[in-house]
């Protein structure tokens, strides 16, 4: 299995806090050790830093950790492989270009039967895992569906949640996907999220010996959901999703979300 | 105008030395600030690291100066905008997925006319270059051409290099294309490269003060071509390519040409 971390934000915020948990995970105060990845967008733009060594001992999740990049929607994984090798093309998140978008997909789970049951044609995995496939299905049935015209974020995020079940129905499929502005997250078995805004608080690393007083950090205004596969703190509420649950989340703000 | 760097190996080996040349080129010895970008294949995987910001004074350039990512292809290009603003969006260089394999893109020059001369349908860009414009319009060419199969490597590169004088008649098009594998070039206007071999020598920075004995880096079968704008080292013959030529490198011997 993997960990799961992403954010939305109403303004540029850093990951930094929250990454630094979670990096621990791998290799350290978790086994998810066969690589990770985290992708920041800048508006319209993307960057990703990726790299198939454990993040606990990565030059570049230091780099990550120390460099504060403010960006409003981000997804990050640690891997556990359980499909697949242990090398770059395996390595999540995945981006793909759609509608004029860059899109990137994370998934925690394992699915059984996923090249009978989810045959692709037109987006062709690199990699050989079960996750990759899933996303080059989703696509390829977006295409389908909507072909050269994107729908509205309602109209698509349905029925993403509506192939997101289908998927699920082959194991267990946590997911988190973003084009940037909105970020859609589907609940199998483990995922919870926390929206922070004033008054903020102090918060505990549940991962590493570091806190943070995020009144110094923000402004009134601010508003930011973290979503996670586990709780990175242990002195706040997180609210834990139920199975078949999913959210859309744009600008901080939860504004779509069904079972 | 931007300048280009890329590598084609017979082993996979690290670039820091001709990319701390070139960083310097982005806002220390050159004026090419407006962003940088290099991609690394490790297999059929790439990671890239991208800033919008100078790369003399980029926390990130300075990673991959200082961490030696081994590769078998490179990709790098530094940014002085000419058409589109200064975001993440623009920064080069562009990848995008076809045939279960990662192209990777990098352009200098310039282009006029490109919106009406280069219609484009099925891959769309995300930011407002030229350049990635011309990308998507080679890449929907090439689904044209040859659908979902892809041609052998020498079909499929001769009709690059055809698509390559089309969009070089916009302009100025300097091209570095790859697919991890193969490395196609070709010269507009400002193009040079060079094979190191055994024996190996010294080689001086031009940009830098920087020196490196190759012999104590290498092992005699190595076979490492670098390419570039202009040549990064002041001890060394490159040979400077013809307007119209092109190279197709392969495990670091260009394995196919044209003009």
């Amino acid at each position: 299995m993997c960990e799961l971390l992403a954010m939305s934000a109403n303004v540029p915020t850093d990951i930094c806090f929250s990454f630094s948990g979670l990096m621990q995970r791998g290799g350290n105060t978790g086994p998810h050790k066969d690589g990770w990845g985290v992708t920041f967008y800048e508006g319209k733009g993307c960057r990703s830093f990726k790299d198939p060594m454990p993040s606990a001992h990565s030059p570049i999740a230091r780099l990550v950790t120390e460099y504060p990049i403010k960006s409003e929607t981000v997804i990050c994984h640690i891997r556990q492989a359980n499909s697949g090798a242990v090398c770059l093309e395996n390595t999540h998140p995945f981006v793909r270009q759609m509608w004029g978008k860059n899109w990137t997909y994370a998934h925690n789970g394992q699915l059984e039967g996923f090249a009978d049951e989810l045959p692709i044609k037109l987006h062709i995995p690199i990699g050989s895992t079960d996750s990759e496939h899933a996303f080059c299905w989703m696509l390829d049935q977006l295409h389908y569906k909507f072909a050269e015209k994107e729908p509205t974020k309602e109209v698509l995020f349905e029925y993403v949640a509506l192939l997101s079940k289908k998927i699920n129905a082959l194991g267990v499929f946590n997911l988190t996907l973003t084009d940037g502005t909105s970020l859609f997250v589907f609940c199998s078995n483990n995922l919870h999220w926390i929206t922070r805004r004033a008054p903020f608080g102090n918060a505990n690393l549940i991962d590493a010996e570091m806190q943070v007083n995020f009144k110094e950090e923000t402004t009134p205004n601010d508003v930011v959901t973290i979503i996670a596969t586990r709780p990175l703190t242990d002195n706040e509420s997180w609210h834990k999703m139920k199975a078949g649950q999913w959210h859309l989340f744009c600008l901080g703000e939860s504004i779509a979300s069904g079972s």
